[in-house]
């Protein structure tokens, strides 16, 4: 049985892992005869916002408590992720992996990829593991590799992050998942475009199932 | 297109609605071709559960703020619902259903249904319209109906309080949908067993096509 490690960053779109994407990679790893653990970093949230109206709130929350809801309290410390143990490392999206897993939406091009996450991404990577990341996700994967093929869909803004850090910037449809053979990094859009639950559902199922291919 | 009323009670297992069930439940109204409109209370959680070690935090939250985090902001208040503009009315469950649509985690018998929820609930099975309830959730119902045959999987506590309010408490395995043919109402047991997220998906999808077919 192969078994995926998934890293969360909070709960919720706009400060977090994105739900639905989270919810449905730990369905699509299930179903495909797969197991799961989730992690997530032990931080402070760069801050709190209130999904239902946009505006940031006077919290404070911690990344791997919150992530904790999505994972049922299942869930470890990132620091505690241990390369050898798993088959390969999924990131669902959210703006929490741009906020959290790295500061991308804060700092651009000149932002950086958590200690751990990046630690996580290496071994794996070293050990010629499958890495797959959905959504925004991919522009934690843009900062640590050269020449990756990566998609965000047809957002420009991270489009152009991915091709300035010197990887290729690939466009694709709902379901569509990017496959980069030498590195084995596997991306797909999810709710970088407007998109139905369905939708993010067919692109889950696509990226788990071709990382168990490999 | 059937059109569901969602009710969601927060954000997570042990103080909200549970993840699982609500997002399972909205892929499967998209996937059979329906749509979803998510409500939830306004007022203020009982308490903030911190979901990686469950103890309580000394935190105040918002139900329909939290809740909204599922719903990606796409939410609306419960005061706000009109039976009239939906065909299917469903509760997915976790702890929030029986301490915020009701308060049956903390009084027990006693118990007494939130206002906007029973109104909800009375407006359309007045109309004739399906009512679902997952996990937990069918005590929102029991405390509201006399006769009607509901399940909560095999629980005793839950099943018992069924029982004294004096309807019928019907064991059920994964999946399993039970339906009271006279009151259209629908209840599955999801994460009330010892489940795997795929178990969950089976219920909610056997749960919304039988809704569906009526």
């Amino acid at each position: 049985m192969k078994k995926f490690a998934v890293v969360l960053s909070g709960c919720g779109v706009y400060d977090g892992a994105e739900i639905h994407e989270a919810v449905l990679t730990l369905l699509a790893i299930d179903r495909a005869g797969a197991s799961y653990q989730c992690f997530a970093p032990e931080m402070l949230q760069h801050h709190v916002i209130n999904h239902l109206d946009g505006t940031e709130m006077a919290e404070k929350r911690d990344v791997l408590v919150e992530s904790a809801r999505i994972a049922r309290g299942n869930i470890k410390p990132l620091s505690a992720f241990v390369a050898s143990d798993y088959d390969a490392l999924l990131f669902p999206g959210g703006f929490g992996a741009a906020k959290h897993l790295c500061n991308w939406a804060f700092e651009g091009d000149d932002c950086q990829v958590n200690a751990d996450v990046e630690k996580a991404v290496l071994a794996m990577n070293n050990a010629g593991k499958p890495i797959g990341a959905m959504c925004i996700a991919p522009v934690i994967l843009a900062k640590l590799f050269r020449g990756a093929s990566l998609t965000t869909g047809h957002d420009p803004a991270s489009g152009g992050f991915i091709e300035n850090c010197g990887n290729k910037s690939v466009s694709a449809t709902h379901g569509e998942v990017i496959y980069d053979a030498e590195k084995k990094i596997f991306t797909t859009p999810c709710y970088m475009l407007d998109a139905s639950i369905s939708q993010i559902a067919a692109g889950t199922e696509n990226i788990v199932q071709m990382m168990i291919r490999g």
